[in-house]
């Protein structure tokens, strides 16, 4: 399946990739790759990347020609995949990415949008004041969009949606009956670079928003698009007020998120989870199904499924409790 | 006193919220419910809700003449008001006012709202670009209200309040010589819904939020609006930016709320406290006046006056530090 | 140098400064103060304060001629410079700095923004709808400006910055390729005041925020300006979402800083530290080169240089997770 927002600018030979790492082989190979993706999206004739062993499992089946990888992982990966071996794994991703994809590295503001008077819409919507559409948006019927709101590029929502005043939402898709409040940032790049003195180097970002049915989202939330997977949020999960989730995250059905909890990026959240006020889960982290996490915990490893836990360290809230009486 | 903002679609007889509550009775009763109030602000005639123990001495007194509740409770109501016994009492009074209040459940965009220059105010206001003013709005004197900012419907501000940027504000007594900064979501309802897979269901929110003389809300502050009862803050109590305050919270006068503290629903702080950046402190609970909650505290249970406590969960500073060096 | 923003009132007679601050001497001083400026930024025939035995080193080189302080802290000031002793220093001096600049205590709206299609910009700036341009404004060239962003009095922005859409930015130098996300407050008064029961005195703000070359501020981020000293981020420093930075704080280079974290007045942060999101760090501490503060800590001492640490109250990053295993 090609990008839905992002245009890819491959194929792209080999050659070239091997040109761009700067690494020097003896024989040229004119293959050509399509595309770049994760490892359990990459499809034949696709780039992927492998760059921690936590991945090792995905890695056997994945569907990709080649892969970016060390050479302690290069083993992992089957027959039908060559390995390109490179030093830092994410930094060779993200310069063939940035080549693949080159708009995905830099949010500036949408220069196309129009009043959305001005546009064409399909659908019956009902608007506020001020409202700015920009170019591949798609809004279905009976949604509602507050004043001030700022639909960027690449934008698809669903039927019945009530979009707050106040808000941004770029490269992002918004399935039918969500609700989003006043004053959010929907889908920019996530906090993702290389640390580099003198001048970052940028990551790119060509993951998109996905929040699904019947979802809420608080006020002043930010929900950051994914590097090279998608943030995804899940079926009738409500997020409270000034909610921060990074890119990557992907959060299951029935989730119930209080106010000012942060997830930090490519973090996995089961469904049927609580978790309270100001909680922060830390970046690669698995929450099972059915975990309640207390306010103000902070989450430093994987949660099994059924799991109560409180505490920074987050430990079994039993434990937790019996040590702090 | 009848509702400030919402309209109460009253009365209701007895008879009809038995059947919209799926309760069987014999005999039938036409008495008139004339509103749904909490125990304390119900008046005769009016419905009112007894949920948990912890209201059993404002329970004794309440005017209310029925009351939903549970069997385990309904013997702490007076002679007057006769209990209606139902499994889930929050349920039922979501439900019941939901009834009477139908639009107070979602918070959908004011598309009332038309500019400022368009609105015949009564007084002396000074206001930027772009602002937006809805229905039932009333600003005092010497207002300054900045640039984007939307009044939407149900305010009333008092004399000499400023106003900052991009602010959204409903539902909401102003009171005089209040800043609210920039950035702001005033007045929005609150973060409460009963969890049910495929379709949460929100509660309705009827209270609104008062803020007192001489406040100052900092940037990017957030304060939602009660469910059954008011949001309020104390007179002279200043807020600095991104605070979060959830539904039903009461503050006192003269307190402090530092940077990105958050507070749950329906706890009480008292008058003099000073809460530093980032604490959290959980709903339902009572904090005493005069009391201090060092930055980055957890508080999980009630505090007493005069107290001065740290840490996750908070305790006494004194042990906190002792245990901690 | 005079103050690049803030008019001085300047000058004050010695005499008119001690009647202002209700004190009484035999001889009268006609000496004309010119300014006031913190300890190392006083010039001759300034006036400065020193209200902590934290500053003495930087109290014995002031070349301030006066200064605001107490009998027990007046034997560190050089010969050159006369105390004048007062009971409260921080009051004291909020109450001469408001005559000198009696527009650095509130922050209201600016009156006088333009439209920026009716600005005449000397350089190349791309901008959105409904974009706000205060006086005193210099764009560099090749910068963008995102919809309904308020530029209001007393801002630089360098070459090359990208500033995002719903953002208020006021009273700040801004170097050469900064980019600020959307939905900022960057520069207001910080959270300053003498709590007074009935009515809070508000402290005056007349510093400025200061962000340097390649820097990223995030979305929903609040940076105050300083009271008596700027707040100030070094190049090529990166911070995430939801992050609020206090008045008076300094930050170093290239220093990476996840999203929510906050940092309270007046802290000092080296170069090359990375803060983990959630965390918070106290007002007045100095946190080394180099350091590493684990997500959701909180730091209440200061870090020296090459260290990491984790926690609530922050310790070395090892003895913590031994200790809670």
């Amino acid at each position: 399946m090609s990008h839905p927002f992002f245009v890819c600018h491959g194929p792209i030979s080999v050659d070239k990739i091997l040109e761009l790492l700067d690494i020097k082989v003896d024989i040229a190979s004119k293959f050509e790759i399509t595309d770049i993706k994760d490892l359990s999206n990459a499809e034949q004739n696709s780039l992927t990347f492998l760059h921690s062993n936590r991945y090792k499992e995905i890695a056997k089946s994945t569907k990709a020609s080649y892969c970016l990888t060390t050479n302690l992982l290069k083993d992992f990966l089957p027959k039908t995949c060559k390995p390109i071996i490179v030093e830092n794994v994410l930094m060779a991703t993200s310069i063939i990415t940035s080549k693949i994809y080159p708009n995905s590295i830099e949010d500036t503001f949408d220069v196309k949008v129009k009043k959305i008077e001005e546009v064409n819409l399909k659908n019956n919507v009902k608007y506020g004041k001020n409202v700015l559409v920009g170019e591949n948006v798609d809004i279905g019927s009976d949604c509602l969009i507050g004043h001030n709101t700022i639909i960027e590029k690449n934008v698809k929502i669903g039927n019945n949606c009530k979009i707050g005043s106040n808000t941004v939402i770029r490269n992002s898709f918004i399935k039918d009956n969500v609700s989003i409040l006043d004053n959010c940032v929907i889908g920019k790049k996530g906090f993702g670079f290389f640390p580099k003195n003198s001048k970052n180097l940028r990551y790119p970002h060509i993951g998109i928003v996905i929040i699904n049915e019947n979802c809420e989202i608080g006020c002043g939330a930010t929900i950051d698009r994914g590097s090279m997977s998608n943030t995804e949020i899940g079926k009738n999960t409500f997020l409270d007020n000034q909610v921060h989730i990074a890119h990557n995250v992907k959060i299951g059905e029935n989730t119930i998120i209080a106010g000012q909890v942060g997830i930090a990026g490519s973090s996995i959240i089961g469904k049927n989870v609580r978790i309270g006020g100001q909680a922060g889960i830390s970046g690669h982290l698995k929450i099972g199904d059915n975990v309640d996490i207390a306010g103000g915990s902070g989450v430093i490893k994987d949660i099994p499924n059924n799991t109560k836990v409180m505490g920074y360290p987050a430990k079994n809230i039993r434990e937790f409790l019996r040590e702090n009486k």
